[in-house]
């Protein structure tokens, strides 16, 4: 049993198309159909043939449609919920990949009144963007957090969880609110910071940025892995998750200052108490099969 | 021709092991010996064998050598050098693997005048630490930044560079107070930060650790392994750099601040174009072979 036979995927980018190689490789009977607002997309997705057809409209893609997966950045979520709104059967399940939920559910709610609505976000994805860069294993052993309203059907719920499980990826279930707050700690500030310390280091004068590049085994390489993520949907989640983000913004740079006194005024002790203290979150994430306990993230060296 | 045909390695942790390991590999006719100010390493290390002979003082370590590389933590290498200075040889080199430049050349000038001195900084590590961490292949393809006194013999510097050739690294050679600009950068900076925002989140109140630790993949558990990394030696990193950390996280402090009034205002053309501009060094460091271009570090999603 399929938990759908017939997924529209609006937005083909890295996590629409993984979807889709995704449903591919776990469910081949079902049928997609994708749509892009971009033509140049919508034809490099004819070629790769991920989408058993591809639409030249929002409204289009849904009309047969049992699942809607949005897979835009947040920050148009409104208006392609508007777009498609006419189209959309009654009896479809409307669902999104976004990485704030509160605006998120806010405006489907706003742009589709009476819709079975149950936004979700897929915590996974890599620095690459775009339909080339999707690949079917990306959700496996990952989490995939729901952010029902407080009305949904608990049977749309479980319909969605079902189809989640089946891309491989663990399902839990929480309130937007919180979902935003968790999020902007464990995702969005430290994107953030990874932005701002990249562009720094890209800024200074007396270093040249041959030398950052040439010398960033250091550490340095590390956050232009995450600072290399899409920045429109970077730019939309900062947008959309303001407040949360803001508040850890604000945590994070008082802790800073704390750590730019110890320094300052030799205090040795507290460098070394919080250097201890960070190991042992480490070890809990290894412990807790979230990241490989491979020194350097396994990379080579050879 | 051996750079050097016995080699004293003061200091057993990830970078002494390591340094023995890509000795044994590379010339495997070196005579290597070892110490460590700690009982319970030297005892691992000869049961891991490593080394040809462990002394059970400093001083007695480097009677033979004509290499003596210090790799301790560089708040204690002035103590290390006095330790071993009526020891030391008058022809035998003196090196060590230090993370901070000025302040080892200051020290060791000091402890040692008349010594041969060629400070060294293999940029290349690991977050694990110890005797058992080590590897002969940490140094392949990596930079090792000599900062040699002004008045150094050249055939001095040239027997060091060969050294670390040997064990597979790529040497440069550039003064103790630029070194320091640049590690600042490259290194020590996000070393901070990482330190920083792992911190910040173990402190929550309204997000469970637990949780912090579950939706680590959206992004913090990379910052969680630089955060991993040694505390004593990031502890004496941070305290013997002190000017130019400062500096570079002034910056960074100002640059935190610009993005968080622009999320707080809505610039989203601000937050775009710097997010554009820090994907291009992503791409640049790809290019120039720092880091491998598979997605995610190449973690495998299965």
């Amino acid at each position: 049993m399929l938990p759908f036979a017939n997924i529209s995927i609006i937005g083909l980018g890295l996590i629409g198309s993984s979807i889709a190689h995704a449903v591919r490789e776990s469910m081949p009977s079902a049928r997609i159909t994708g749509f892009d607002a971009d033509p140049a997309v919508r034809a490099r997705v004819i070629e790769l043939g991920f989408c058993d057809d591809v639409s030249d409209s929002a409204g289009a893609a849904v009309t047969d449609a049992g699942l809607v997966m949005l897979c835009v950045p947040v920050g148009v979520i409104a208006d392609v919920a508007a777009e498609l709104a006419v189209d959309l059967p009654d009896d479809a399940i409307i669902s999104d990949v976004g990485s704030s939920k509160e605006i998120v559910l806010a405006a489907l709610t706003d742009a589709l009144p009476g819709a079975r609505i149950i936004p979700a976000h897929p915590v996974a994805g890599t620095e690459h963007s775009g339909p080339d860069a999707g690949f079917a294993t990306l959700f496996h052993e990952r989490w995939c957090i729901l952010t029902p309203p407080e009305d949904a059907a608990k049977a749309d719920i479980e319909q969605v969880k079902a189809f989640w499980e089946k891309l491989g990826a663990n399902v839990e279930i929480m309130g937007a609110k919180h979902h935003d707050l968790v999020l902007a700690v464990t995702s969005h500030l430290p994107h953030l910071i990874a932005y701002t310390i990249v562009g720094t280091a890209s800024d200074l004068e007396d270093v040249t940025r041959s030398e950052v590049i040439k010398y960033s085994a250091g550490g340095f390489r590390d956050f232009t892995r995450i600072a290399a993520s899409d920045p429109t949907m970077w730019r939309d989640v900062f947008l959309s998750n303001k407040e949360a983000v803001l508040e850890m913004l604000q945590r994070f740079s008082e802790d800073l200052t704390a750590l730019q006194r110890a320094i300052r005024w030799d205090k040795g002790d507290e460098l070394f108490d919080l250097f201890s203290k960070t190991r042992a979150i480490r070890r809990r994430i290894i412990e807790e099969g979230q990241d490989d306990a491979a020194p350097d993230f396994g990379r080579t060296h050879d």
